[in-house]
Order: structure tokens, then sequence, then C-alpha cells
């Protein structure tokens, strides 16, 4: 398989992606090539910099890079040498399976949904984070594509990140809850009480009911559902919490746990870094979103969330999920 | 001054209420008295069995109490002899300051907005709950009063909890954050850009613009304004990851870290129960409302929280504020 790469994303590129991808290529399988979209001379100069094999990674010529402060609608017009639109067309071409960025989120979203044009049935993609939880994972869709969300695509949601979670991450009956701001039916305005009523009655789905802000970490079911707004404000509290307490409990007294990997394995649990990347599902493609901040390391990981989803091949179950709901609607 | 505390409201009550409420006497000011609303023989009971002198405590009789499935808009009428309506009626008639509950939220909220009723010219009261953050505390309001706000109403909110930082906490010249999902005026839906621009544009504020979640903690203003779906699932997800961590950081090696007290230091940063409860905002009195599984600490703290709200005169200024706002505005 064949994954893009926009080398031109992180706040720091094209290092992390260059470092990342060298890292991929590395530890994933053998059958993974990575195509680095971005200036030629300057991805080559950053590989050489590498003593490492380059093994199986190409560069694809991308000029231009978007800014954090183009509009997201105009990236497709106003950037079309930049890596995320050079690297989308190369995914809508066929010519790779996936396309990994950690460019402006706003304008891969809108880009890709653009490029690759939405699995027919799903109105609304979103964008689907893993949250490390207490027991491992748990996914939180939508993370931020759509801050205003009707009950059909909140159950949109469901649907998407049940298979996701199925197909990509192999766990064959993923219970879902809809957060919400009280466990009882009736919690939450006109849209979550619908949206509760639709999901309690979707037999194909393992609908727990609402869940709240307490049981995200503590890990209730695997697949949260919500709209895009609530979803990034809780991610980046999440991070920044996480961030924090870590800087708080090393720096009191510098050198004391040092040495303590016990409290690094108890932050890895939080570590986003460890996640790497978030798919945005219900397009016809592998689009996968990462940090602008994002380390090596994250790039690595979101490498491997695209390796993943491609084997997985969830975009054309969900596209047959999606027929079959779209056949059991009444018309 | 006396402060009427509902014994009847916590998960366990009556125990957390009656030691939280001894604890206070003991360190509160002399003028403090407190009322315990609850049955006058399960409280003598309790306060029988504790040695300490129960000092200024005396005990206002109500037989019933709220159960956490009554609908809050029935308790006013349904549960006329309940601790949390009975000890409403006593702040309502002026016989004590302040009334704190850890009783049902909705339940305290709906009985104690139709008790004491709206301060003239607020249209929506909020709960403000102190934030822990690495600087010191962050007031976060409106955290579950209103699913869904208007801009004036999230401007509102800007004024009442500007009034109660600058009085309660005596912080003069708070900043004031809106939170959102990007740092742009143009980020968020049509509510979010009108509330920004309305901020903007009031000269009575130090309104520093959008915050995002990672903001939160690292603590770039004073008040955060949000709605209360947002405010709510937050606050419950910020409780349960730090108790999460905690947990994780205690429990993988029991014992290891057991007489390590800077990691309860650096926990006490993020510990709910040094908070103890959030006033409601907006209306003519200060309710203060308390998790339903309060400690006796946090029952404490939370009789501190009233007794600094009633000293600070802070319902008397924000009368006098919003009457003034109202006179600013055009006919």
């Amino acid at each position: 398989m064949r994954i893009a790469l926009d080398a031109m994303g992180t706040d720091r590129a094209p290092g992390p992606e260059v470092r990342g991808a060298l890292d991929a290529v590395a530890r994933l399988g053998s059958d993974v090539e990575i195509v680095l979209v971005g200036d030629r001379e300057v991805l080559e100069n950053e590989l050489a910099a590498h003593p490492r094999t380059r093994g199986r990674i190409t560069i694809s010529h991308a000029p231009d890079r978007v800014r954090p402060d183009d509009p997201p609608a105009t990236v497709m017009r106003r950037r079309p040498d930049s890596s995320v639109v050079r690297g989308l067309r190369l995914h809508r071409k066929g010519e790779v399976d996936a396309f990994v960025s950690a460019g402006p989120t706003g304008a891969v979203m809108s880009a890709a949904l653009f490029s690759l044009k939405r699995i027919p049935g799903v109105e609304r993609p979103a964008i689907a984070t893993l949250v490390p939880t207490v027991k491992g994972q748990c996914l939180l869709l939508d993370s931020g594509a759509n801050l205003e969300c009707k009950p059909k695509h909140l159950v949109q949601f469901a649907h998407m990140g049940v298979g996701y979670v199925r197909r990509a991450l192999g766990h064959e009956n993923p219970a879902v809850g809809l957060l919400n701001v009280g466990e009882e039916p009736r919690s939450g305005g006109e849209v979550l009480r619908e949206t509760f009523r639709r999901l309690s009655t979707d037999g194909s789905l393992d609908f727990v009911g609402n869940v709240e802000g307490r049981d995200l970490v503590t890990a209730t079911c695997d697949v949260v559902i919500c709209d895009g707004f609530v979803g990034n404000v809780l991610l980046k509290f999440y991070e920044s919490v996480a961030s924090v307490l870590f800087r708080l409990l090393k720096d009191p007294v510098p050198g004391a746990w040092d040495n303590d990997d016990r409290l690094d394995r108890v932050f890895k649990v939080l570590d986003y870094a460890e996640v790497g990347g978030a798919p945005l599902l219900g397009v016809r493609g592998v689009p996968i979103i990462c940090h602008g901040g994002s380390s090596p390391k994250a790039i690595r990981n979101a490498l491997r969330v695209a390796a993943r989803a491609v084997r997985s091949g969830v975009v054309r179950h969900s596209a047959r999920e999606f027929q079959s709901l779209a056949a059991l609607r009444p018309a």
C-alpha cells in the first residue's frame, strides 16, 4: 500500500514528518510505501541529513503549503500546488491509499471533503479521535468537523464510529454512548433527546445510553458520540490537563522523579502522540488528520493508523453499511 | 451571618454535612452561624455522635428530602417539606444569608430560581464553578444551568462572572475569555461569533478573546464563558481525569508513593473538594450548589464560599451593575 504524507504540515515541517516517515517504514510492514508530499529540494536535503536508509520513501513535489490563516474553504482554489491539495489529488486518483497531514485542520478537512467526496448516505463526515482511557481507548466523534449537528448526523456518527472500531481496531461489538449532561433519556436539549430515542431503537447498535464527561476517561463504552464543538473543546482540554499534570509532577523538585519510569508509563496512557492521527470518517478515502505540533512519534503513529485503516478496508465496509441503512429507511 | 445547609443533600447524608458544618464553624469567623436543614431527630443523633462542640450550629426541621429521580420542575410543588425547599424558604424570608446544598443539581437550581427570583436584568442565572488551574483558579460559567444560550445570555454571564471574581475573590480586573474551537473571531457558530462581537465592544470588560480547551487549565484568563452543556461536560471530565490519574499514580505498586506528599500537593491543585461549591449567580440570594458526592471537606469549603460571597455583598453589587447596564441599553 502507498500512503501520502503531507511533509509541510507540522509547525516545524518537514523535520518531524521526515523522521516520522523514516521510523514508520522501519516499523510498519514491508508492503507500506510512503510518499512525502512537499518541496522536492527541501525534502531531499532533509532526507540526506538522516543516515538511515530512506527505504520505501519517495517524494512527490508540491512547491506551496497551506498557511494557518488561509480560510479553509479557499484552499482548493487558492493553494492548488500546496502539499495538502496535491497529496489529496494523489489519493483521489488512486495513486495512494491514504493521506496523512498535520496541516491546519479546517483546511485539510475541507480539502479532503471536496477531493474525496462523501460515502453515499453519509451527510456529515466526522473526525474520529481515539482517546486514551484507563482501560485502553475510546473513539470520540465528532471531534471537530461539525460544530452543530442534527440527530440524524449524530446517529450516522454512531454507525461510522462502530464500523471503524469494528474493522480497523478489530473490536467486534463496540458499545456506543451519547455524550450528555445526565444519564436519563430526557437529559440535554431536544437534539440529544431525539438522538437518544433513535439510537435506543436502532437494532444494529449496542447503545448503552447517555454518558457524562466523567465516563470518558473511565471508559464505560468504546464509541462516544458528540457534536464537533464539544468534542474539540474536550480533546484540547484533555491534552492540556495531561501535559500540565505531567509538568507539575516533574517540575517541583527537578530531577526527583526523572528516573522514575512509572510516571512515564502512567502518562503514556494519556499521551496524544501515542494516538498520532484521527481519521476523517465518511469520505471515500482515508484522510488522517494530525496535530500541528506533532512529534516524529506522532507522525509515525498516524502513519500506522492510516495503514491499519487501509488494510481493514473500513471505507469499503462503511459504504456497504450505509447502503444497507439506506435500504432500510422508509421511502 | 447565618448560612442554611441542606443536611440531606449528599449521597451519604447527613454525615458529610454535619462533619463539614462542625469543621466550618471551627474555622470560619465567629460571626458565622450554620442552620442544618433536615430531619431534626436524625440530625440531633448525628450531632450527638460527634464529641466536638456544636457551637453555632442550629437545626431547622424538614422531614422530607428531594430524590434524585424527582423531576426538577416538580420539587417546589411536590416536596414542600424537603430540606431543599424549606432551606430556600428560610433564605427568601431573610432568615439566612445563603443556602448550601449537595442535593440533585437540577432540583436545587430550579427551586432556587423559583424561590429567590432573578436579579432584574439577568435573564439566565448561571452556575459559576471555580476551576483549579496551574496558576490558581479560573471561574467557568455557565457550568450546567443553561444548555443552550443566546449571545445576550453569554454576555450576561461575563458580567456576572467578572462581578463575582472582583467582589467575592477580590481580583480587581479579571480577564474574560470565550470558550471556542479556535482563537480567531470567526471561530465557532453564529452564536459564538455574535457573542465575540458583543464582548469585544463592551468597554466595561477586559475581554481577551476566544480561548480553547487547552487554555482552561493553563489559565490564560480569570473568567471563561460557555454554555451550560459544554461547561458541564468539561467539568465532569476534568474531575474524572484528575481522580483517575491520581489512582493510576498511586495504584500500580501499592504503597510506593503513599508517603510522598508531593503527589498530594500537586493533586490538591486539581482537587474539587478544595473548591467545594459553585454559586448560582444572577438570583437574589446566595445559593451554593455542591456535588452529591461531597466529602466533609467539600461541604466545609462550600460553606466558606457562601460566607465569602455574603461578606462581599456580591448580590447587591451585581444588582447595581445590571441596573446600570440596563440604563446603557438603547430603549
